[in-house]
């Protein structure tokens, strides 16, 4: 009896400290993709909402409630991945009752799932699924504690084969993880691969942010920092670490916007290193003429590379607001005598595009020009 | 020329797009450990901080300045590893300017790391770093979409030996993500073994919560699912995914909190398959008589398992409003003639504790009694 009463306190004690109001669900995906959402902010005097499925800088706002919880239902919403946040007196936060959160590099944002046929391409199917593998390591290029997260195709553990390996990069808003939480890079490959449209290859997602603070000139090092991390310490490592095909042929780099322009720039400048090539929606903040001069040796020989480059993919949609700089890049690459493939979307700046992108590349890789 | 000003253009349009003031830093650790945290919230009328270095329930407000920054210096802090968020209006929101974060099953919460000699244990050095690998399954067991997080000892991609396997659970705030990000599981056990202290091993952290939503009746049956999810799933993926040593001797299992619980009930009922057993703050809401109805076969034999079970470790803080409960759960061992090592710790029911605890056990673990 006195074990009882003295159990019975405990849990009371545990009630007491957590004095819990009904749990808030948010966001109810109901039958006809309409969502709602829903926040508690009994002190809040507005809160509103904003997510990637509306035009940008626009929010709606939340009603509240009697007993402080704001709600709002929208749409119905296309089926895709989309984040969102709530804004609260004006400051951004995430959803508190949503698991799904994009880490991000400037602060994190809720994440919904619409699923539909749209989008089955990155939706969990019940196939076997590969691997995502998170390391810590001690640069010793760039003398910094870093991140990396390798994805390993299914079926990796209990191989014995060696596989060909893709870099991929992210943009400058996100962080190492991003390209498995947003970017489902390891869900497009598991179905990609169940489809029997892939070569089983390794996914290496690095940290671009080689550079975490400082002034403008700092930053402006970054993508120099990084390509030495890369090529000094990230690829060893995962040559080191995983049963890997050595040699230009079984090595891939692409990434987005920021990773983008880093894997069109250290690319060029390593030919000899990387066969396949992937630039989406390139972020390219220097000029064209900063842009030829600094390749101007690659350029020069033009076509010759055509033999080592067996693909060099370009993506962008039609309303990016760097289209015509990618536009412009390609321009003198073509001048250059350099093949590429250009794909131009319909949409902007957006993971929507990146993930469609990944997709589409990830068949072509580590096969013969056709 | 006219590369060059599209260029530009797409600059400014990028510039116009994302109107950016200057950068916040937050938090700001002083070399005095006083730690200056920073929100911009031009709207909101109120900004309040928490922490877990303060006293429960307690919040210290922000001051505004004039371009809508708010801030305040708190401390001198002890060196640890906190979770904070802010409170806009009242609502919590985490620290956007802050990468760390702490993922939990009830909303984000910012992590402010303050070095210092008595937490040198977990934080990171120069050596050689496991790696921690996510899988997503699919659960035979309780037909769900899971997720587990998987630490491998450093050595081991390049080893060919086989390793035990410690089970490691998280509490009830906690996903799966908890051990590696606030628990720093993998730290603490690349510095013991850095240190010589450490049997290399396999830590396997699950996610806990098998039930994600539904009614109390639902989730009353939490541990009863995540058992036949650990023993129908887990344990055989990661016996057919790693090189594991199998076998009773080589298997452990521990948990803080939910998961003590959950280590306790489950290691009771398959003495067979657990020879080290960890019990960290266990939460036991059930009544004592209940727990000894429940485990009366294995009570009844009592001293009989001693030699099956090579270390049953308890561990709670003086604090914890736990700590009578588990009281009486020992006595109940105790009394069955079952041999347990107790650890009764300053402080109560927080990650500080649980990091400790981790610390002390995991050296404890595939070695014989003495």
């Amino acid at each position: 009896m006195r074990f009882l009463m003295l159990a019975l306190l405990a849990a009371a004690a545990f009630a007491q400290r957590a004095p819990q109001p009904p749990p808030v669900v948010s966001p109810e995906i109901l039958a006809d993709a309409r969502v709602t959402f829903r926040l508690r902010a009994p002190k809040a005097t507005e809160v509103s909402l904003r997510g990637e499925w509306m035009a940008p800088n626009t929010t709606v706002p939340l009603s509240k409630a009697t007993d402080g919880l704001w709600s709002v239902t929208v749409g119905p919403i296309e089926p895709e991945l989309y984040t969102y946040s709530f804004l609260v007196d004006g400051t951004s936060t995430v959803d508190p009752a949503n698991p799904l959160l994009k880490e991000g590099n400037r602060g994190p944002s809720s994440m919904v799932d619409i699923l539909g046929p749209p989008v089955n391409y990155f939706a969990w199917r019940d196939v076997p699924h590969g691997t995502v593998h998170v390391h810590h390591y001690n640069s010793q290029s760039i003398h910094a504690n870093r991140r990396v997260h390798v994805y390993t195709p299914p079926g990796y553990e209990s191989s014995k084969d060696a596989y060909p390996v893709l870099y991929l990069l992210h943009g400058s808003g996100d962080t190492d993880a991003e390209w498995s939480t947003v970017g489902r890079a390891g869900m497009i490959s598991d179905n990609l691969f169940m489809d029997g449209r892939l070569r089983p290859m390794i996914i290496v997602m690095p940290d671009g942010h080689a550079v975490k603070s400082g002034d403008r000139e700092a930053r402006a090092r970054n993508t120099e920092l990084f390509e030495a991390d890369l090529m000094g310490d990230i690829i060893p490592l995962v040559e080191k670490t995983y049963r890997v095909n050595p040699g230009h042929d079984s090595r891939a780099i692409a990434g987005l916007s920021m990773g983008g322009a880093q894997s069109l720039n250290i690319s060029l400048r390593h030919l000899d290193k990387f066969a396949y090539i992937g630039v989406f929606s390139s972020g390219i903040f220097g000029s064209t003429e900063a842009f030829q001069k600094e390749h101007a040796a690659v350029l020069a020989k033009g076509a010759e590379w055509n033999k080592q480059i067996r693909l060099f993919w370009v993506g962008i949609g039609k309303d990016d607001f760097l289209l015509e700089a990618n536009k412009n890049m390609l321009d003198t690459l073509k001048q250059a005598g350099i093949q590429t493939d250009f794909r131009e979307t319909p949409g902007g700046h957006t993971w929507k595009n990146w993930r469609v992108y990944l997709r589409d590349f990830l068949p072509r890789l580590f096969r013969e020009r056709p």
